[in-house]
């Protein structure tokens, strides 16, 4: 059963992303490593001791839909309370409307350990941490005052409501409708497809975001608004009142995540409230998806370090044919090919962990930094890790149960064992908040060019430091040169990106934003080595180096290649 | 749906592999391209138009026990009825006793188009050529005689029964008993678990092959035996009579492939008889395992050739966003980023297809070459292959799989869709008959070095004239500089591994496989370019050679770390 890995968060935001350092600022003073070792350390207690054990539970009773009414696995309501008690749903959110205004690194650690815990719950408090910092960035004061509380406190949860049949990846297509109603509210008309949770009987009311078009909308994304639409219309005391005219109209039969609701809703003229300006919906939206990627890819870390768990847990005690270590009486975990999973297992787990703790960090020196100028530095230093975040966060999450059902043998293929549900789960995080392909066309397209390739360079620059205080070292000198060495081929590859013409350019995308995880990883398993001298930390930066590291030449070859070679063969003819 | 991609299985049969060749033995002069092209047409069509549309029929209904008899997903019963009477669960099998004496390389077609179609009813006839193959080489006249006719036919089917809880990979851990009744006869008594097909009621008998100790038998794999368990003991008629003492006892809950039974069998004194000599079961049960190996590869490679069509049809309809040629409004299949990832599972999908096939076509040359040295030779070749067809043909179903699902977006998560259970059936086959892990361990601890790297070492001549040959093309001749280097890489890490102690080959094992079939693949793409000329199969040989040999020299790194890196950290700071 997953045991929530807090000496191993607490080096991660310590030693490998340097986060004690908010403390010092004035907008998370209160955020000593006191305050935040106690919050993470009675979060993954919860994680460990009242969710967990619900996890299989999720994936057999499911969530399911009776008479419009979305009933929950057994156990889910009163984990989801603990949830909220916790105050976890608000823990980033502003004190003023009742949350616990801590970090959203503090916020990332627990929102791991929760997907390692039961991914299918971990979507309300993700989705409701998205729908408040689009109403904190872009509500009206009423509606902040009117929504916010509720949410952070868990009592009601929030949804996104983007994707149509006819508009996924192209969120331009979407044709749900906003008539105005003439007293400042609009009638939300239009079918909305893949909602998350988007009913349940844990909350006493939902608030939908929702995007539609206003009458005459310009086409495409900049004819886009963003709504809210409650479940529950609210009475004069901001109370839940008359059910507004939507409802959850089935649910879907998914491959996991089978407790987390995804609803097919329909809109029918329900009363809604525009948020932020007319047509700029798409910015509201890019609020809630960009907290949702981080979040999304630290569901990934939290799949990884359950499977992970699982795996080496089967691995010491199963035994089977004399091991070549020790008196050949071992367990599996002593072969070779066992333990070589186990270590790459662990070593990517932890790597894609430091990667979203420290976009979350950047996103924190974002608000808190003393001068404007850091704070825009972080700011694209954040934007630039999230989809490198999201996409090498779930990758890993996929990899890693994928080596955890391997590990387990026959076993992982019995779903008694759990190590097949870990992948079942895990695989729609590579999809949802924007394909893992849309995210590395992100970085390439978006993220790295913004600046001209300034903050990919910062980013390359800091890991070249880390390079060369490894090269000083007896002991990790090899894993510097690798790294040095490394280093120099991501430049490479990002000189190549930046002068490349949009579809090369998204032709590489993937195997792009691999080089730079491969590469950042070793930068942060290093920097753990090096603070904490940990033999096993060297070691596992070590292993790191030598197995991932290789593959960087391979992936610069594969990053630009260009795009006219993938349309030699004509469509008809594949 | 499928539909049986019999231009690729004749290409790749005639081209890669040069299998026409067989024809022109004695043995198999009745195999003419013709005869061959009419044997799979009619096993496509069967497959494609009767067996295909029961997958997902499969999956939902699943295999049900039900006292004491295995009920079947509706439809199997008449699509395996279908499969018995075209003669293809005895394709190969001797005409003596009722088989169409085909090459094994034309019932590996078959395989792979049944696999395709539905993964859980491939596995009757894959695991019956197992028992045909184990009593043509190891059974008495009389048992073959009494039993081989009616397995050809299809009208039984046979098993393997090795597994017991505490025997795993561990093959000779096993405590299943054998004590001799006085006639001749055995009475079987023990517990096996994970028996594929254990019981069905698609047949009116089941030939369990069962693993067991005779009394006093030496510990581990020099004191294991294999008896014929039939479900029902023999009339005087050869017909089906008396219940054996042995049951199912329960069907596994399993990630995919629901509707082959998974039997958890007790042997309770059941009446058997010996197969082979006392104390030889492992060489009767590698018999059983090497044919049953290279159709579990043919089950990935079937499962990546379902996969790939499945999504190349969604990528072809799909519209989402403007695309980045032709006039913009394309289908997502011309997004750079889907077209790759197409491409990917094309390539991957025929590469791993001839490697199966050429493994097959060594296996039929060491029946069927001229002289006692050319058998000997081939028969060494196809052991070589037989691991790389295993392990890498079923990480290609998974990758292939797992692309396919990425390639639908969020529909790809939705079962209705059947993307995902493609994976979900594929995944098993990197596990059964021996983890992929086993597999590299044969390959570098047996295979390999049987003969000092005879083998290996002509292989790779053989890729090598293959890379000349497309040097000396206009179109083809990066394709074969390319190549040319990696068989000087793979050239180096066979020398590696020939030098190196034995956990150190463990340790890389995987590493040298993939590059071995990754050299290899580009080595059959590069035949069908050459001798077709096709500027289809051209481009696909380019594409595979820039996207996948850059992966070699990581591939030679990883392959030789050595072990000792794995240990330096403890297991219990794992």
């Amino acid at each position: 059963m997953y045991q929530a890995p807090l000496a191993d968060v607490l080096t991660t935001l310590t030693h490998m992303v340097g986060a004690d350092a908010l403390a010092q600022t004035d907008l998370y003073n209160e955020a000593s490593p006191d305050t935040v070792e106690a919050l993470i350390g009675e979060a993954g207690r919860v994680c460990s001791e009242v969710i967990a054990p619900l996890n299989r539970v999720s994936d057999l009773e499911g969530a399911r839909l009776e008479n419009g009414v979305v009933r929950l696995p057994s156990g889910f309501k009163g984990a989801y309370d603990q949830i909220a008690e916790g105050g976890w749903v608000g823990m980033s959110g502003s004190v003023e409307h009742g949350g616990l205004g801590m970090p959203i690194t503090v916020m990332s650690a627990v929102n791991e350990m929760l997907s390692s815990a039961c991914l299918s719950l971990s979507l309300v408090p993700i989705l409701s941490q998205g729908a408040i910092e689009a109403l904190e960035k872009h509500g009206t004061p009423e509606q902040q005052e009117r929504y916010l509380p509720k949410l952070m406190s868990g009592e009601w949860n929030g949804t996104m409501n983007l994707t149509e049949p006819n508009a996924g990846s192209d969120v331009g297509a979407l044709r749900t409708r906003a008539e105005p109603n003439g007293d400042g509210s609009y009638a939300i008309t239009g079918g909305k497809i893949w909602i998350t949770w988007g009913d349940s009987e844990a909350v006493s009311n939902v608030v939908h975001l929702v995007l539609a078009r206003l009458p005459g909308a310009p086409e495409g994304t900049r004819g886009i608004s963003l709504f809210l639409v409650p479940k529950y219309l609210l009475d004069a005391n901001g109370e839940p009142g008359t059910p507004n005219a939507l409802k959850v109209v089935s649910l879907d039969h998914k491959m996991g995540i089978h407790g987390s609701p995804t609803c097919v809703m329909a809109y029918e003229g329900a009363t809604g409230w525009l948020i932020g300006e007319e047509n700029k919906g798409m910015a509201c939206m890019f609020t809630m998806m960009n907290n949702a990627r981080l979040a999304v890819g630290l569901q990934g870390v939290g799949a990884a370090e359950a499977a992970y768990q699982h795996a080496l847990s089967f691995a010491k005690e199963r035994v089977q044919g004399r091991t070549p270590v020790g008196d050949g009486n071992g367990p599996i975990a002593d072969h070779a090919d066992v333990r070589r999973m186990l270590l790459s297992m662990k070593a990517q787990t932890q790597a894609a962990r430091a990667i979203a703790y420290d976009c979350a960090y950047h996103l924190d020196l974002a608000r808190a930094a003393n001068t404007a100028e850091e704070r825009e530095a972080a700011s694209r230093m954040g934007a630039f890790l999230t989809p490198i975040t999201k996409a090498f966060g779930t990758d890993t999450g996929i990899e890693v149960a994928n080596l955890g059902i391997q590990t387990h043998g026959g076993m992982g293929f019995i779903e008694e064992t759990g190590a097949a549900q870990y992948l079942r789960d895990v695989r729609i995080t590579a999809i949802y908040e924007g394909t893992n392909g849309i995210q590395a066309m992100d970085l390439v397209g978006r993220k790295l060019s913004v600046d001209g390739g300034e903050t990919a360079r910062a980013y390359l620059s800091r890991i070249a430091q880390t390079a060369a205080r490894l090269q000083a070292g007896a002991q990790t000198q090899a894993i510097g040169n690798a790294l040095a060495a490394a280093v120099e081929t991501a430049r490479s590859a990002t000189d190549w990106m930046l002068n490349a013409a949009g579809n090369d350019r998204n032709a590489g995308a993937v195997a792009y934003l691999r080089l730079l995880a491969l590469v950042g990883g070793t930068h942060y398993l290093g920097r753990a080595a090096l603070a904490t001298g940990d033999p096993a930390r060297i070691e596992l930066a070590r292993f790191w180096a030598e197995t991932q590291l290789p593959n960087v030449p391979a992936l610069l070859s594969q990053a630009s290649n260009g795009a006219s070679g993938l349309y030699q063969i004509p469509l008809e003819a594949l």
